[in-house]
């Protein structure tokens, strides 16, 4: 039997990895309000260095889930992680007893939220480790990379989760499954919590410049993270903090999300990548002040943002 | 006997001192290259709100202290504390031996390049707390307070500085010599250390708005101002972070100077108001995270506006 998915957020990375399952075999439906129109006439075109290009023709095309006819065996959130999304509410539609409910998304202690909405559903977190944009309304570029990590909340690896790993894989793109996904989630914030907010904060800098010049500022900010991490229960691996200096210099010079948000005028993720940290850490009774530095720059720089706004609407 | 007095960097602020000076009665000249010939031709003309409107015509106008006539009996060093500056040698050739040598300059730890290469002159450390602008080549505008700290090195009240505090307070500025002048330079870096580069890195907001929204950071900056300065042998006054917080709130939103610099593409005052206590902090094994944070901050912030110069001029 098909598999019924559904991608609530189908911007760049929702719309990529919804393709790549629909690819795969399932029935893949999107919700996405931005690009409606567009994509409801002609599905997306996906543009992919390593995949190839095709076009993705969803089943459904709806703006909400209120929309959405059926029953999903996976609902996958992919909307990006700003102060102003209730995740909750926008899936509960969409949401039957069986619906396997996988969030593609940034941030640590992000789970809790879904697990309060939803105690009866199997929930899943993902981690996505891509490179990917829209050009235009309906058109995505694949860029680099795609690995995906899936696991099952609060730990451990269920059948639908091994078996949306096996659809990923045989899309095309790297998928694995992970035991305790959670200590994924801070491994994969010791390297966004000092490079998305430094490339804000620099004025715009590329991440092998940041690391260059300011490699032991960056490992401060990196063991913070791995001392918050351990102290939740999730010790993170000892040459965790090497590894991500080392590959930060072999990769090319890359621009953040947080980067591109701010100089297309988008809201940051900066409560669920910095934000969520400092909190974890203030729990824990952990000093991180480099992190809580960035966090009030971070907040400081919203501040202005959100004047300057106010000023260009006069 | 009239005073010979050099002013050597005759921006607005030593060309508004200058002119205090001529006309408290004392001879000025002016060392000064950006608008050398429009003020040898008229001077200065001098626009104060509270000390109204005249012209200052110094007694001579140089490019540099190699053509001054005469021997001075004040040299006043003006001039922006920017990395690529030696300060000994722009004043060497108008020093004489009866010179006292002030330098009313920003930062902390900068005593000692002055006193290595003048060990057999008096030297005096000034600090201006004063808000005065350049509006055009040769007109400066004076907006508001004024007040100058002088202070012998190492310590104490000379003859000579007691006779240069006299001169600027005929003129009509609140002038005070003080005992411990190094003191006194810490305690204007409690302020600067953190508005400085917040103003900057925030994306410019005014100092109000960066007191209100981050209050706490701002404290533990301060403090952190505090412990290093003690560590030197210069204990703050208890209260000094309170007072800093409450001023900051009931003063008019107020723009740095490091902010203007900026936004005018000139160089920042980095290493001298925070590099400079960063290191001090480091000699004296004093932890100042939020310190070495904002000085990390500046420095990439600093390397973005060269790779950008940089890719201007191709």
């Amino acid at each position: 039997m098909q598999d019924k998915v559904l991608i609530v957020g189908a911007g760049a990375i929702g719309a990529f990895y919804g393709a790549l399952l629909a690819k795969a075999g399932a029935e893949v439906a999107v919700a996405c309000r931005s690009d409606y129109q567009i994509v409801k006439r002609q599905g997306y075109q996906i543009i992919s260095a390593s995949l190839g290009d095709w076009t993705f023709l969803p089943s459904q095309v709806v703006k909400t889930t209120d929309d959405y006819q059926g029953q999903a065996d996976y609902l996958i959130l992919c909307t990006k992680m700003t102060a102003d999304i209730d995740r909750a509410e926008i899936i509960r539609a969409a949401v039957s007893p069986q619906t396997t409910i996988v969030f593609i998304q940034n941030g640590v202690e992000t789970e809790q939220e879904l697990l309060d909405a939803f105690p009866d559903n199997e929930i899943v977190s993902g981690l996505a480790f891509i490179c990917c944009n829209r050009l235009q309304p309906g058109q995505i570029s694949h860029l680099a990379y795609g690995k995906l990590t899936l696991g099952q909340l609060p730990a451990g690896i269920g059948d639908k989760t091994r078996h949306l790993a096996e659809l990923f894989n045989q899309s095309g793109i790297d998928c694995v499954a992970m035991d305790d996904i959670i200590t994924g989630r801070w491994t994969k914030c010791v390297w966004n919590a000092p490079f998305n907010p430094l490339s804000v904060l620099s004025g715009g800098l590329a991440t092998q410049d940041i690391v260059r010049s300011q490699e032991s500022f960056i490992r401060a900010i990196m063991h913070e993270v791995c001392a918050i991490a351990a102290a939740c229960g999730h010790p993170l691996a000892e040459n965790v903090v090497d590894l991500n200096i080392q590959s930060t210099y072999k990769m090319p010079p890359y621009r953040t999300s947080m980067l591109l948000d701010f100089e297309n005028g988008q809201p940051m993720e900066t409560e669920v990548i910095l934000g969520n940290a400092v909190r974890a850490g203030e729990r824990e009774h952990i000093a991180c002040p480099n992190l809580k530095a960035l966090y009030a720059l971070m907040k400081l720089r919203e501040l202005k943002i959100a004047e300057s706004k106010r000023q260009d609407k006069r």
